[in-house]
């Protein structure tokens, strides 16, 4: 079990980006799905992801990563947030949590950081706070550790993390050796990873010391680390703005995923903790309905099923149609199969074909 | 072929009512189907009547009865409108008829009425002024007639009128006794009536001398021939809306079809002439389709296929499904499976039980 010292030096990063194209009309390039109450639950994601790490860390402990455009909105749904990381232009994850680790491993030279999406749903705080606790321990022996979902079913829509042999940290037991991550399977080859217990969701959620971490990054993207390492060295001197706008535009635009942990798991040295909790990504409209996402409650249903969403509050009515998603906003309608949810993303795209950048 | 002085005695009656629940949202109690332009047209159903029929003969005999509260819409709609009967309160269509046909006839006993329904879609003038030539030889002659349309298949949304022996009337070779009325039958009937040559289908348009239809309503509906009478004769005299508001609400509530055209068939005295034209009733979503009503052009269709009408002009994308129909007002949202457009009338039902007035 966890005690709560050992998640002293333990800071959380939340790259806080994406946005979220599958949930079009709900999600916006200029209100994005992590700033949505998508679940009803009346927070955000956003603020969700925030209660869950504020459960286990003090709020100065916790630091936000993200664009200009929503940094002001993110500041208003957080307003105990202290360490917010305005990006200048978007590179994906790895600068993001780079940048993080460079100045609070500064300021902090034995802190451990756990980077968590900010657009994720998680039920069960208790395993959470295990998995996490275990994560920290296994990070503090110098692996780059992830939490491996235990899968409900051969999901198609996640990546799978293979488990290799089981390690012997203390504090946690179940900890494993990564074999490899892999990207979203057929459904084949979902089941039969499922069934061969060795094989866990990815749920993008990485703890590390941040001297690894950037250890890691020095050998693996050298030009990448010099960067960042410019920017954090000039992050408490008045020079920091400028430093930021001439450094970060060439960094290079790479998530953590094959910047660093599929590279250094077949180094052997990334490490993964089960995680037992529930999680979903909210990929997709099908995906928002599983997590429980309710219909407006006027809405008409005649030989009818799914789930209908009124943003602006006028009443949908829904006749002969099964397992179908309607989602009507102010300026925008949505009618999807369930089963094509996926498909939504074709929508934006058609959308910025035709120059309809007000509605994307 | 029909001569112009064929026509000189014939005036055409256009009941205007009924609210076309099974097109909600786009028709309601407010702005009922008659008064909307539902193919794109740029003229509403009743302006496409009004302009078939002033085709034939002149303004001033056309007569559109209607209720209280659509009298100064269509009086707007058609600025050439001389004669409005403006009903108290609804009794369905043999009081309308009956009392235009009574206030007609008074002035004109050699009249020969027309009656046509005011939210109908007719494609082809020339046969359509074909077939009232027709119907008028017809009528003179003493029979109540009606246009019995060529079906194009083998429908069930229609009911059939079922043609008996051929009759020899002069400038209506085609012209026989009508056998029966029969309702909407199912798909099996359907195909029985239509492989049979001998049912075609019941537009509700009824041809017949003034005179005439009042004797088979004196006869078959003394009380309401009486009263329709006691109104007519008060028509061109002060008392006109006194007499009217007493007498209007005790009239049996009757449609022509059961009234007059069902009992007097049986005893012979209905005739049928052929109806070569293109005619849909447009009664749901699916006949609106099939008359050529068009998507919004900003409609994206992904893997889908259907029609999406967005009135309040908003961009509407439908994905992963086909024969789907979604029509989106500014209050009011449907989606609806093509083969279940008859429902639409439940959601109708169902908004009237929660007390939402406001959108029927």
């Amino acid at each position: 079990m966890t005690s709560p010292e050992n998640l002293d030096s333990f800071h959380a990063v939340i790259p806080a980006g994406g946005a979220g194209t599958r949930l079009w009309p709900l999600s916006r390039a200029s209100r994005p799905k992590f700033l949505l109450d998508l679940d009803g639950s009346g927070r955000s994601l956003l603020q969700q992801t925030w209660d869950r790490l504020n459960d286990l860390v003090p709020a100065e402990r916790i630091h936000v990563v993200t664009g200009a455009a929503h940094a002001a909105a993110i500041q208003e749904q957080l307003p105990e947030l202290t360490s917010l990381f305005v990006e200048p232009s978007p590179r994906d994850s790895m600068p993001a949590i780079g940048l993080a680790a460079a100045v609070i491993g500064a300021a902090h030279p034995d802190a451990i950081i756990g980077s968590f999406a900010a657009d994720h749903i998680i039920d069960d705080q208790v395993s959470f706070a295990e998995a996490i606790g275990q994560a920290v321990c296994v990070a503090r022996s110098g692996l780059v550790t992830t939490v491996g979902i235990t899968p409900t079913g051969p999901s198609t829509a996640f990546g799978y993390i293979q488990s290799g042999e089981r390690l012997a940290v203390e504090g946690a037991e179940s900890a494993c050796a990564v074999t490899s991550f892999v990207e979203k399977p057929d459904a084949a080859t979902a089941t039969a990873y499922v069934a061969s217990g060795a094989y866990s969701w990815n749920g993008g959620m990485f703890v590390t010391r941040t001297d690894v971490l950037l250890g890691h990054l020095a050998r693996l993207q050298p030009g990448l680390h010099e960067g960042l390492s410019r920017i954090a060295a000039a992050w408490a001197a008045p020079e920091r703005q400028d430093v930021l706008d001439a450094t970060w535009p060439a960094l290079t635009k790479i998530a953590i995923d094959h910047a660093i942990a599929e590279p250094v798991a077949l180094e052997g040295g990334m490490a993964v903790v089960p995680g037992e909790f529930t999680w979903d990504d909210v990929g997709d409209f099908a995906a928002l309905q599983d997590v429980g996402a309710a219909s407006s409650p006027e809405t008409i249903w005649v030989d009818a099923g799914g789930l209908a969403i009124s943003e602006d509050g006028t009443t949908i009515a829904v006749v002969g149609l099964d397992d179908v998603i309607v989602v009507r906003t102010d300026d925008a309608l949505l009618v999807v199969a369930r089963d094509h949810a996926q498909q939504v993303k074709s929508v934006v795209a058609e959308l910025k074909r035709r120059g309809r950048d007000d509605l994307v």
